[in-house]
């Protein structure tokens, strides 16, 4: 079990990827549909062809590669090929070419697993197009296919989006869930009042509940989930003027949390918090749920095994995913985890995406390693038989 | 001393006067500078003409009329003809046409004082137009003006646009002066960030600064002035979406308070609770004072004679104007003084402005009385004698 992976050509096929779609910034324009995000998936195809293995599109436009003539069932190994509007260089495109690098190792090696892991990358993960908001578009249509059956695990590998790695010196940490994500629509009504002659006693100021709310978001999310985050990203007040009292008002809260139940309770604080400043300023406010999606849970054996690996290549500790990502629906049909490295500045979603090679290096080898822990112990189950999985 | 103003006459003007300029709602579109408002004038000025008076536009657009061959000095009554975008009937225009009434009524009863009132229809105190932004146009040329050396004061009848009156059961209130009023820009840069992988220690969240001073803005005014008001009525954040944390955010403040010391020092906490909150928020935040009013004080011997006059009519009270009125210009020039009448449920600004009938008769009434006690008193210092104004 000393298989390494090709540092060189992992580094190589980042860099070759990372000029498909780029701006003059460095910044990639590989949204979902578009024809920079279909050439890049064609490069994916093509690289992995003539390595000899066997390459298909499915009907979402997932991209899959695996060893020619071989029956399954596969460990799924990748992640998403598509970027944000600007995006950066390794969300999503790095745990594509880490998968792709250790099917190209077993593959080169001719490991006896290399004819049981399948590596893809995801169709539209990131839900640009206005037809797909909220993304996980091919993992969502995987996770219902008919080929999900042929399938015994999924791993992903990606980068951390966050500080909290670099801040406490990890270079590799398993991801044990991903947080789940409500979005709401708070909408107060007011009365709409001349701004000097309205005294404070007969306001109904719409403007002052969501300005209010607002500013209690997080201590109502930390009282309940210490874990908790949440962001208000857009607030507006009408009919608009300096002198106008705010006779409506608007606003768009998200909370993320690590379990259903901790939603559940932050959205019953959020509601309750919200009637009682509405009545404060005598108006009346609604918060509308328009958007969830539920807390991951990771499989226990799965996280164990990833721990493992983890772990060999030293000092590690357990995070919690606070993106979505689309291990999150795939876990709800198979067993799953992830790992992530880290991102140097926490900087995502932008040019400034950045991980030292030695970190991407160590990720991908990483991988390779859980993926020879996860399989055996994975499809034991599925054949009834670990001898012919034996190196 | 026993002069009755004509009643019938006085609504029945307001009447005509509330048709020109009117939508389907009966709301009004006098806006300064309009053919309506213009038409508006012009029946004003026919008005006084078929009466015998002289009347004249000055070169600002303010309408005025007088008794034939008299050479002044003059005690100014009067209020604006304009009107805000759907506005009410009585806002300006009442004071208008009761101080058209007092004048009438002393020209028709030959009483001496007729020679020295003047009435005036204001042009552009809303200041709708781009180009007037902040209002009070004709009552500033005024002030400027060589006329202004013909006079020997100011009245201005008005109604409240507010619900103190109602509430306390008065039909008449002499008022003290009017708030300063000052408008600021606040604007807060953070740093844009993914809202789910930044935590809450990395964040430099402009929006929750820019929603915390909105949210304290009534508790830091009232600490200054209980008298105070203040509003926010504007408010954004950027990039403005819901999974990303602001990186920038801006609001629009007003305060008012009823002295500029008071407006200073309520500007001061403004300015440190802003700085404060920013700080805690790791963002750095501006407030930039874009405009300012400064507070009026009317004439105390004026106030008094309005005070008297207001009390023989019933219960009454001094009250602070939380609106601005041409009074605040014309008195930094002349003794000045103003009183309202009621605003049934405080509307203003809109087609549900409303003084019942007896109260304006009783407004206008009381208008004349005060005019009998300020002109005698101003023309006296003005003239040396008190003999030949006498009834």
């Amino acid at each position: 079990m000393s298989l390494r992976i090709n540092a060189d050509r992992l580094l190589s096929d980042l860099t070759h990827l990372s000029q498909i779609g780029a701006g003059q910034d460095g910044a990639l324009w590989r949204i979902a549909g578009t024809k920079a995000d279909r050439a890049g998936r064609d490069w994916l195809d093509k690289t992995m062809r003539v390595e000899g293995l066997h390459t298909y599109y499915d009907e979402t436009g997932n991209v899959f590669s695996r060893r020619r003539n071989t029956t399954g069932p596969w460990l799924l190994i990748g992640s998403h090929a598509d970027t944000v509007p600007a995006g950066g260089h390794l969300d999503g495109a790095y745990g594509v070419i880490a998968a792709m690098e250790v099917l190209r190792t077993l593959h080169e090696e001719g490991h006896p697993l290399a004819d049981h892991v399948e590596s893809v990358a995801w169709f539209d993960e990131e839900g640009v197009r206005p037809e797909s908001a909220g993304g996980l578009v091919g993992s969502t249509a995987l996770a219902g296919s008919a080929h999900a059956a042929d399938l015994v695990g999924y791993l992903e590998i990606h980068i951390e989006q966050g500080r909290r790695m670099e801040k406490a010196g990890l270079n590799l940490a398993p991801v044990t869930g991903i947080v789940g994500v409500r979005r709401y629509q708070v909408s107060v009504s007011g009365q709409e009042n001349h701004a000097g002659t309205t005294m404070w006693v007969d306001r109904q100021d719409a403007g002052r509940v969501a300005a209010r709310i607002v500013a209690e978001l997080k201590s109502i999310i930390l009282a309940v989930d210490p874990k908790g985050i949440g962001n208000a990203g857009v607030i507006s007040f009408g009919p608009g003027a300096a002198n106008v009292v705010p006779g409506t008002a608007s606003a768009e809260l998200e909370i993320r949390a690590s379990s259903d139940r901790a939603l559940d309770g932050i959205e019953a604080d959020l509601d309750a918090t919200l009637s009682r400043i509405a009545a404060e300023e005598n108006c009346a406010a609604e918060l509308v749920r328009i958007s969830a999606k539920p807390a991951a849970h990771f499989d226990q054996r799965v996280l164990s095994a990833v721990h493992e690996a983890c772990l060999e290549k030293g000092r590690t500790d357990q995070l919690l995913s606070y993106a979505g990502h689309d291990a999150s629906v795939i876990s709800t049909r198979l067993p799953t985890a992830m790992m992530f490295v880290p991102s140097t500045g926490g900087f995502s979603h932008s040019n400034k995406e950045h991980t030292p090679d030695e970190q991407l290096v160590l990720g991908a080898q990483a991988l390779l390693d859980a993926v020879l822990k996860v399989a055996p112990m994975l499809l034991e189950q599925e054949v009834g038989s670990p001898v012919a999985l034996a190196a």
